[in-house]
Formats: structure tokens, sequence, C-alpha cells
């Protein structure tokens, strides 16, 4: 039997593109790793390259050809993480590890896609046998490498045990600045700063967080797309003068790594024909489906994250192509108006802050579906602490959730985020050109489906009286639904029948 | 044994407000019934009621005190026609039908508002012990008494067998006007004109698309809602002004149940205060789920029914009055205009147009994703005899389905409503004031929710090349997900390193 000494601290399971960085990352961060794969010649390929990032004076990751060497090579209890395809593969590992012996006081940590339901059900069946643990991972292959979000959920005694470990490889935060700390040398972990890695909550909860960061880059992302469009159709404006103009932002408020790359993508050239590349991509967005998730959840929860599920029907209809040119040469449209240089200047903006507000109200939606998941799931969720692990790491990550971290720091039961009072400032500031940039892309004839579900969000949200009277006296008209009244006591129901004239109205029990 | 003669052509089981008024309607039109309910109080009310309608000459409803009474009851192969409550309780009395002795040859209707892949899933387990079928009943109590909208699915034998029940009780249509036959006389059922009934497909076919009418129905009235909260708070009308302005509405292209009643309900005075009624009544919204529903299909089939959604969304926070109230103090928003007559008659027009538009869109929703689940399902459905039955009987019922009906009697394979010629037509004309009612409402500060996002639905629709190219590039940027190139063949995948200036594009096979 190996000696203590040479025991290794993690099993790592799953060495795709995401596992593999993992692996790096927690070896970087001085964790001797025993790792297994199904192909051996992934096993053999981080291997190979940790010998050469380490240089030769020591073996940081080690290889297995089964799961019970795995975990013969590992410190008891033993801390094992995968990173396998979400769905049936993570189960079947699981199933793999109790043949080879896992023992009840194990951890099995879980860092896939899962659907955070398949995380609070496999809690439950795998209990006695070992702990199931969560913990979603954001940031893409980068960050797993340098440093991504980490979500992690589950067993507290686990986290104890965990958190050590989550906290060395995460991304860190200037704890003044609330900025990313960058450190892209390989085998050269950034040790300061706040961690982008906190205990979300009972198992799944950090797969269901992860869930609605996705859910709102999905509306990030299609928020500065309508911004590109109505500059490149409305405006005239060229790629790289867009670049420039996301660059300039990018100084600012809406300083974000996604409005970073966007103005690297605009700038690219194709090489072949010296175009600009984005001329040439094909206008047609995949979607993975956390997106889609994060929708029907919101519509299940009761919970109006309008903007988010927008943006995921945009996927969908520039999906429909083929229909789409059938369609421009069928359907007409108004005309676009020519602007003098000023207006341009103006309606450029009115862009960047119908940007801005619009981002509000996504991120709004977000955290409001998070805190009515929770209240559903009795998460007790901290939001301060969650908008803190996303400012590094993650694909939203952006200056902007330092203002939000603050807005939960300043008042942990913050209603909507709207509430806040630099929040609310920042739209009254900006609101005029927001409506303008949205009112202008409407007569223009070009879409802005998710800057306008976020300024309808706005106005519905600050409405004190919405036309749900109406719809509740049209429902109790043709179904019998009941309505409440406002000058009677809450909860009480009424029924009147509506097609005789001086009938009177009747409280009824329901 | 009761003489052949003797014996009921159909059983009911479930005497409830549906239940009771499809039963008399059956009776009415000279069907012979046997009848059952939990509650024996339901059974005795209905005979009474029959005794009363019918007079002495016959007895036209009889009453049981078992399933196995019931059965006894009735012709073979028996038809035993269920309305009860949606969920457990179908399987509950299905496994006292099978107990009491129903065989492989009789068919069980089930006309509840069951989800769709219940009535699916039931088809299969009943199998072998008799010939389950499903009809989603539009048209709530007075439809269910007079004539309903009837959506039936499964088995096309026990079709031959529904189908002169069905046609019989369903809702009539004039052929040559497309009109509703109105006849709410008890007892005189209306014979002549297109019956509201139509062989929808196999099992489950027929709650999915009532499902669906259900999700228009939500963006109708939501639209019109937001046509009333424009005219009251934007344009300073009262419920009696914006009364009679449905009214003027309802003789043209909008003439609908649903315009018509809205009128009514605006037009009443509460009794106690003298007050339009409608100011007293809470504005907020509830909702049974079929909205709901369908909102989650058409995310799960990528179909962008964002209107249809938005209505949902709209119930949702309605339905947070008391977040709303707090908000309508803290954010801010412009001022309201003070129009001229001259601008107030224009705005008002605006805003029938925009109506008009809306719900083109909306429609053009609904269908499409009908087309969608139907090629995904296998169902073939057939769009033209689908809205033919939605002419009568149903919530929605309105001339423009008159037109829906004329577009795919046309054109069976139409991808989109919008690119029927008409509509097409209608929306050229309309659209100016369209873009202005939603402009406006953007200006003012008042939510148009379904509205604007049913202009951006169309403008989406009809625009060749949406930002999609930007999104595919972001996505490979963070994600390495890919993108295809409008100058490359279909389906090649792309990625290349973007960070990497210079970096040659790469073709990947995924």
């Amino acid at each position: 039997m190996t000696p203590d000494t040479q025991l290794c601290d993690i099993g790592f399971i799953g060495l795709g593109v995401m596992g593999k960085n993992l692996t790096l990352n927690l070896a970087d961060n001085g964790y001797r790793i025993a790792c297994f794969d199904l192909d051996q010649s992934k096993v053999d390929a981080i291997l190979a390259q940790d010998r050469q990032e380490a240089g030769s004076e020591e073996v940081r990751i080690h290889g297995c050809r089964s799961y019970t060497e795995l975990l013969a090579k590992l410190k008891k209890p033993h801390l094992v993480i995968l990173s396998v395809p979400a769905g049936e593969p993570v189960d079947h590992v699981c199933n793999h590890l109790i043949d080879a012996g896992i023992g009840a006081d194990d951890i099995v940590v879980d860092t896939g896609n899962s659907l955070w339901t398949d995380s609070v059900a496999r809690e439950a069946h795998y209990k006695g046998k070992f702990i199931f643990f969560s913990t979603a991972v954001s940031g893409g292959e980068v960050g797993a490498r340098f440093g991504p979000s980490l979500m992690p959920s589950g067993d507290p005694y686990a986290w104890t045990r965990i958190k050590p470990v989550w906290e060395a490889i995460a991304a860190k935060v200037d704890a003044d600045s609330g900025k990313p700390i960058e450190s892209h040398v390989p085998g050269k972990p950034v040790r300061e700063g706040e961690p982008c890695a906190t205990y979300i909550g009972p198992v799944g909860a950090g797969h269901y967080v992860k869930m609605v960061h996705n859910g709102i880059e999905y509306a990030d992302m299609q928020l500065i797309c309508e911004a590109y469009h109505i500059m490149r159709a409305g405006l005239g404006m060229q790629p790289a003068e867009i670049a420039e103009t996301f660059r300039q932002w990018n100084q600012g408020v809406l300083n974000s790594y996604l409005i970073e790359i966007s103005a690297e993508v605009l700038d690219k050239l194709d090489e072949e024909t010296g175009q600009p590349l984005v001329d040439l991509i094909l206008d047609r967005a995949g979607q993975k489906g956390t997106g889609l998730w994060t929708a029907v959840s919101a519509l299940q929860v009761g919970s109006p994250a309008q903007t988010i599920t927008q943006a995921v029907f945009a996927r969908s209809i520039s999906s429909l192509k083929a229909e789409r040119l059938v369609a421009a040469d069928a359907l007409s449209g108004p005309e676009a108006p020519v602007l003098s240089g000023q207006e341009k200047d103006q309606a450029v903006q009115n862009l960047h802050d119908a940007l801005y507000c619009s981002k509000i109200c996504a991120y709004a939606q977000g955290f409001q579906l998070m805190a009515m998941a929770s209240k559903e799931q009795g998460w007790k969720l901290d939001f301060a602490q969650i908008a803190k692990i996303w400012r590094a790491g993650c694909i939203i990550r952006a200056v902007f959730l330092q203002s939000i971290t603050q807005a939960y720091e300043q008042n942990d039961s913050l209603a909507n985020l709207l509430l806040d009072p630099f929040f609310a400032s920042q739209i009254k500031s900006f609101q005029g050109n927001w409506r303008k940039a949205v009112a202008d892309a409407t007569l223009m004839g070009i879409p802005c489906a998710a800057m306008s579900s976020a300024l309808n969000y706005y106005d519905s949200y600050r409405c004190a009286v919405l036309p749900a009277n109406l719809l509740q006296g049209q429902r109790d008209y043709f179904g019998a639904h009941t309505f409440e009244r406002t000058d009677k006591s809450p909860g009480r129901k009424f029924h009147i029948e509506w097609s005789q004239p001086g009938q009177p109205q009747v409280a009824i029990k329901k």
C-alpha cells in the first residue's frame, strides 16, 4: 500500500475540456490529484501536460485505470470530483464508485451542467452510500483553467471540506474595486483577493443559481446584439465603428466581459475575404438549454423574467432563417430615416442608456426569480454573496455586479433591485434616452424585443394600477372566476351575473 | 334487464357545472343519458332540472347510484363521457369503470382540462381495457349548455361513433358569413350550420390545440387590457367612453366575443357606490395554468410565441400588487402629455390598429406553435379546420377566424399566418399607426408589453439578417460553440481563436 503521505488529496473523474482544466487548476494550487477517464488517452494526455508544466521536480497528477485504483490512491475520507456530461453519465459514475467501495463519509462533487432538480434527487438517492454534493461552474474553459466562478451547494459538513479547495482555484476579486484580479500565467494561481466561491445553500441551489446566471447571460447578450443591430441597420455604422463604440462604452458603467469581447468580435477581419468576419457569420443562434430552463422556471414560479425569456425567443426566431428570407420579401416595413451626424451621436447615446437601463432590468428579473424560488424551496439565498462571486470568473462578470453586491449588502431583504436607491436613481437619469431609443427602433422597424420587454417590465412594475382589473372582469364574465374589490377586505371573492343588468353582486366563497 | 329500446345512448360521469350543462345539451339533442356523480345530490339536481325542462312527456336523463348500474343502463358498445377534474380523478373513474366491467370495445371520452401528455399516456395505459378518447371543450358553462367548440382526438374508430354526438351538441356557424348562429333558448338546439367540432388527430392533439387556444386567449385579453389602459391612463378616458369605443370597434375587423364583453364589463356600475365597477376591481389577475403550459411548450418546441408568453408574465406582475404600490412611489416615469381632441382621436385610431395588428401576430404565433408541435408529434393538424371550429362556441370566437380559415383553405402549407396575402396587406395598411401607438406608450411610460412584443415579433420575422451573427461570434469566443458562414456550405462549422489576432479559422467537425 502507498504510504499515507503519498496519497492524493482529490480524485477527479472526467477529463474533457472542463475536467482537464479544473484538474490542472487544482494541481497549480498544490493539490495532489488522482484522475480517471473512460478514455485512457485523456488520462495519458493530462499526465504529459502536467510533466511539461510542472517541470521534473514533482508529479502532481496521477493517472488511474479504474475506479478502484482511483479510490485506493486517495486519502480518507475520499473527495471525488466529477466533470462528466449531465444526465445519465453522472449516475453511471456514481454507481461504479459504489461498486468500487466508496463509503458513507466520502464526498462526490458533481460539477457538470446538471438540471438542479436532478441534484436534489441524487442527494436523496445516494444517501447512506456517500455524500452527494453539487457545484455549478461558470467561466468556460479559460475560467476552469485559471479561475472560475463556483456555486457549491449541499451538505454543510461536506462544504467544510470542499471550501478551501474551491476558494483556492476560484477567480479572485479585488475587495476594494470589485474588479477581477488577472493572472493568466499557467502555474501561477492568484492567491490574494476575494474568491468567487461561496456556499449557496442546500443541494440543487447552486445549480439553480447557475441556471439563472445563464438566463441573465442570454439577456445580456441579446441586449448587446440589439444595440449593435440598431447601429448597423438603423444608423448605418460599420462593424469597426461599432467596435470602437463598444470599447468606449467599456470604459464606463457598461464595463463588462461581454462588451469587451463583442468589440473584439466586431473588429475581427476574415482572412480569406478581408471583410469583417461578423458580416459573414450566419445569423442563426444556437442554444444549450439553460436559458430555456430559466424561462420555464420563471413561468412556473410566477416571476416575470420577461427579458430573459425574450432573449430565448430571439434565438428561436433567428433559427428560422429560411422563413425569414421569404418574409423579408413579402412583408413591408417603414423606410429607415436618414440622420444627421448630430442626430446619430444622440441616437448612439440613447442606445448606451437603453442598454444600461435594460441590463438593470434583466438583472432585477434574475434576482427576483431567485428570490421567489428561494422562498418556494426554503433556500435562504444570500444575494450579496451571489453578486460577489459573479464579479469575476464567469461570463457575465462586470463592474455592475459590484453595485448589485452593495445594493444587497445595504438591504438584504430588498424586494427588487429596481428599488435600490442607486439603481432607481440611475434609471431616473437615463430613462428618457432609453424610451427614445426604443421608440425610434419601433418607428424604424428594427426589432428590439429584449430592450422593449425590459422597459415594459420597468413600467409595469412601477404601475400602481394595472389593467388586470378589466381582465378579472372578463374572467368573471365568461368563467365565473370571481374578483376581489379594492374597497373590501382582501381575499373576499365576488361574482356577478354580468349579462343581466342590475343583478346584484354576490359574495361567494371559494 | 331493461329492454334494449329503453337502454341509454350515453353514460355521463361528473355533474359539475360543465358536466351538468353538457348532459342537458346532449338531452336536448335527443340522446338518452345515464348519469352518475360521486355526489348523489348532483344526480338528483339534474333529474329535477330535466323534468322541469323537458316537461312530463319523457324522461331523458336517468340517474345511477354506481358505475355498475351506469354500465348496465347503456347500449353496447358503451359510450361513456367524463367531466371530472383533470389529473388523478380521471384515472380514479377509469379504474372504477374497469372494475364495473367495461369492455375492450367500449369508449371512454375525457372532456376535462387534462394536460395533453396525460391523454397520450392514458390511451396507452388503458389499451385493451377500453378505448380512451379525449375531447377538449371550450366555451365555459354557457358554451357547454348551448353549443361549445369541441376538439376531439384519439382512435379513429371511436371518432366514427362520437362524431354525430359532438356535431349535434357543438356550436354552429353560418357557412356563408362564418358567424355564430345564436339560439340561447333551452331545449331548442341549433341544428343547421357548420358544427364547431372536427377530428383533430391522434389522442392528445385535441387537448394540445385547446391549450394553444387558451394561450391565444391570454394574449387576446392582455392586448385588449393594454388598449384600455392606454385610453384610461394615457388619454384620460372614462370607462363608459372606453366601453363606447369598444362597441364601435366591435362593428369592424375587431368584432369578437372578448371585445363585446369588455364593453359590458366597462359599462357596469357598482350598485353600492354608483361608480364604474371596473374601477373597484382589484388589478391582480388569476390564472389556471393553460397559458403557462402554452408558453412552456413554445419554449420547449422552439417556437417564438412571445406575445402569448408576455400575457402570462403580465398576469404574474399584476399579482405583485403590494410591491407595485411601493414601486409606484419609489420609481419615476415621464409626465403624461396633455392631448388636444384631435390628437386624442388619432391616438384612439392608432390603438385600434395596434390591437388589430398585434392580434394578427398573436394568432400567427399560436398557429406557428401548433405547426411546430404537429411536425414534432406527427399529428398533421388541419389549420383551416381548427380555425373553423373556433368561429363559434369558444372564448376567442371572432369574425377574424373566418379570415384565418380562408388563409389556410387557400394554402394549407402556409408557413406563417403573416405570409397570407390578406393578413400581409392588413398589416401593411395599419402598421404605421401600430408603431405610433407603441412608441407613444413607450414615451408616456404606460406599459404595453404584449403589443410591443407582437410588433417585435413582426419586425424580427421579416428581418433577413438578425444580430444573431454577433451572438454566434460571442458564443464561439467564450464557449467554442462554433458558427456557420453565409458564404460556405450550410452545416459546416467554424471555430477561431478570437483573442489571438491573425489566427486562422479552423473548420471543425461537431
